[in-house]
């Protein structure tokens, strides 16, 4: 039969980083397009043992379902971690353990978006965000992002141009891709904004831990008195990805609904996931343990700024300076084009790299940028995969 | 602040299932208003043995991001046991792993369905997958069930009324919450009609392994000459349901949008939970397992027919005949009222019960029934739950 699709999704495409992946099958091809943490830092040995102990003491409680809002050690665990170590959550704040991250933004959209709904959001942005909203309708307004965050003038005017925009969703720590985090000042100055309009922020902080440099930065959600922002945390990439846990920190009135819609979706996250977290955080050194994630990606960010200096810099290519995260954010020279550089360097010379465009409101919109990984491949893998791209950039740029 | 929902999740309110939960978390009720599969039927050795070893054999397949479409080796193999022991899956179909089975139906209804779309699905229907409907804006159009399933004069009334329709979601083998099950002639009923107006069907089918008595009849997807069934599958009732696992067998071009959309919601799912199902099939038999599932609720339900009989008969409640699931669904004489009759069990009797309504498309409509579960519940619950049931029915009907 022909199908009718909703028109949310009539033109949602798989993203133009799975195409690239797509080529990355190729085991020639040395991949810098991921977003994969790295696998050395997994805690397997931590994981073999709980899950072992949590099957034979508790087996049940893996397999039975259980409530939508998670398990509640856990929860109750998060709850006075997030508060002690970054004063976020207050009395009007709720938790709610979610299957990963990405449950959390696309559950905000689902709640609050009728078709056509503003969403203000960085540009560029991540990508599986963007969808997220546009699968449920949203209608993306994108602000443009300077190196210290989102330029807030500019956030003004999009909130002028749209009084009714029903949520502002920012990464502001190492966002994805550009590796930008945003000012105590321009928080500040977000929060105010937010409220003077009246709309929700949503605050998706997975690389939060993951700073290398520098010093922390408080969370948005810290500010936040009169309950509008909506905190999204993950285990991602600070213990493992495939569990898919995350959780957020939100005002109780909104999760109230969320957890009603998370119950339509999944019922409730898995079991075994949320169980390994809450042991992981009771009984292993989980500050030890993000120092040492720490170390291994600053290691890793390092060997690729230094690639990046060595091969890129020389043929006129720019990157903005990070101080934590999984990526570094490259600008070719004007004139040169862009998406014909990330296809050239995935069929010809065989490094996949993602093209900037694809983190863009509209993929259409002109862009110089392209977005490299440093935590998935090995250090080798950078070293050659660097190299090749400068062959490329040389050969183009002469 | 003040939060302005969506219209679609405004009046989307926790089900009433949840809140008659609430009493049972008190110690001296007696639950049989859960769904829950039986703990002695979890395979909790097995899970443990296969857990340890994928731990130590493959971590990082288990902790690291994986494809949105699902584990590779589960997909396959499951395409060909679906194949092979249901004839479900033709050359225009494809395979997705889900996180449950509830994600299937939330997922179609995203990529199908416009705001006010209708949607037509049994009355009564699983409370899950009409909540899910509800938070997209699907417009739910109920059509009464018979002994042998959905009536389809109804069916064909409510097509011909509603010519837009985007689906038709059924639950054929022992339905959530009557227990009825779909005869082969309405099976090929329905699907002519769905050809004849044109729409898809969502085939949902979490308890079709949990044939206790009589024949198995084939999938109304096995009938899919064109590609317009959506097959749900689920491990929750055959493994376990905390594990998060579902699977659909259905035309690519809808599975297509539907991963892009999963992909918004939680990228992929829990990879340990996948590998468990995936070694679970590949190491033990399964069939057996099966088998010995069956003779646990054959055995329950047994007991709780008989209970039935002894004690809420007599008292002129009705009940309908099951041959497998997890649910019986009684009938109050006419001029009782359920929902009082079901707070008074809770309150002054200490048994939890659901009342019917809860299934239907408006909770306001009148309704009889009540739906009592007998795979969670001991033995001994169930008997000291029923004869309450027993003493209320006689206080009130005399």
């Amino acid at each position: 039969m022909e199908f009718k699709f909703a028109d949310t999704v009539k033109n949602l495409n798989p993203s133009a980083i799975r195409e690239i992946l797509k080529y990355a099958a190729d085991p020639e091809v040395i991949s810098l397009a991921a977003g994969n943490p790295a696998p050395e830092a997994f805690p397997v040995d931590d994981v073999a043992r709980i899950s072992a102990r949590i099957l034979k003491e508790r087996p049940v409680d893996v397999l039975q379902y259980s409530t939508t809002e998670g398990y509640g050690p856990l929860r109750s665990r998060l709850t006075s971690y997030m508060k002690q170590k970054h004063n976020i959550g207050r009395d009007f704040d709720n938790i709610l353990i979610t299957s990963g991250a990405q449950q959390i933004v696309e559950l905000v959209a689902k709640v609050l978006c009728n078709r056509g709904d503003v969403v203000i959001c960085e540009a560029p942005s991540f990508i599986g965000s963007l969808n997220s909203f546009r699968s449920l309708g949203g209608r993306l307004v994108g602000v443009p992002i300077e190196s210290d965050g989102m330029d807030t003038a500019a956030l003004e005017r999009a909130l002028k141009a749209n009084p009714d925009a029903k949520f502002i969703y920012t990464i502001p720590n190492f966002q994805n891709p550009s590796g930008i985090t945003m000012s105590m000042e321009k928080r500040r100055r977000l929060y105010a904004l937010a409220r003077e309009y009246d709309v929700v922020i949503v605050e998706d902080n997975p690389y939060g831990d993951l700073r290398f440099e520098g010093e922390d930065i408080p969370a948005i959600k810290s500010l936040d008195e009169d309950g509008r922002v909506v905190y999204a945390g993950s285990f991602s990439k600070v213990l493992a990805p495939a569990i898919r846990v995350g959780y957020t920190i939100a005002p109780a009135e909104l999760l109230q609904k969320m957890i009603v819609c998370k119950q339509g979706e999944d019922v409730h996250t898995a079991m075994w996931s949320q169980m390994i977290c809450e042991q992981y955080m009771a009984t292993v050194d989980f500050e030890a343990h993000l120092e040492d994630l720490r170390s291994i990606y600053r290691k890793k960010a390092r060997l690729m700024i230094s690639l990046v200096e060595e091969y890129l810099v020389p043929a006129g290519i720019t990157y903005a300076d990070i101080q934590g995260g999984l990526f570094v954010w490259c600008r070719l020279p004007d004139g040169v084009d862009m998406p014909a550089f990330c296809k050239r360097a995935v069929v010809d010379y065989k490094v996949a790299i993602v093209p900037g465009n694809a983190f863009l409101v509209n993929e259409t919109d002109p862009c110089q940028n392209f977005r490299l990984n440093f935590s998935t491949p090995t250090d080798e893998a950078m070293k050659t995969g660097v190299a090749r791209l400068g062959a490329l950039a040389r050969d183009i740029l002469g």
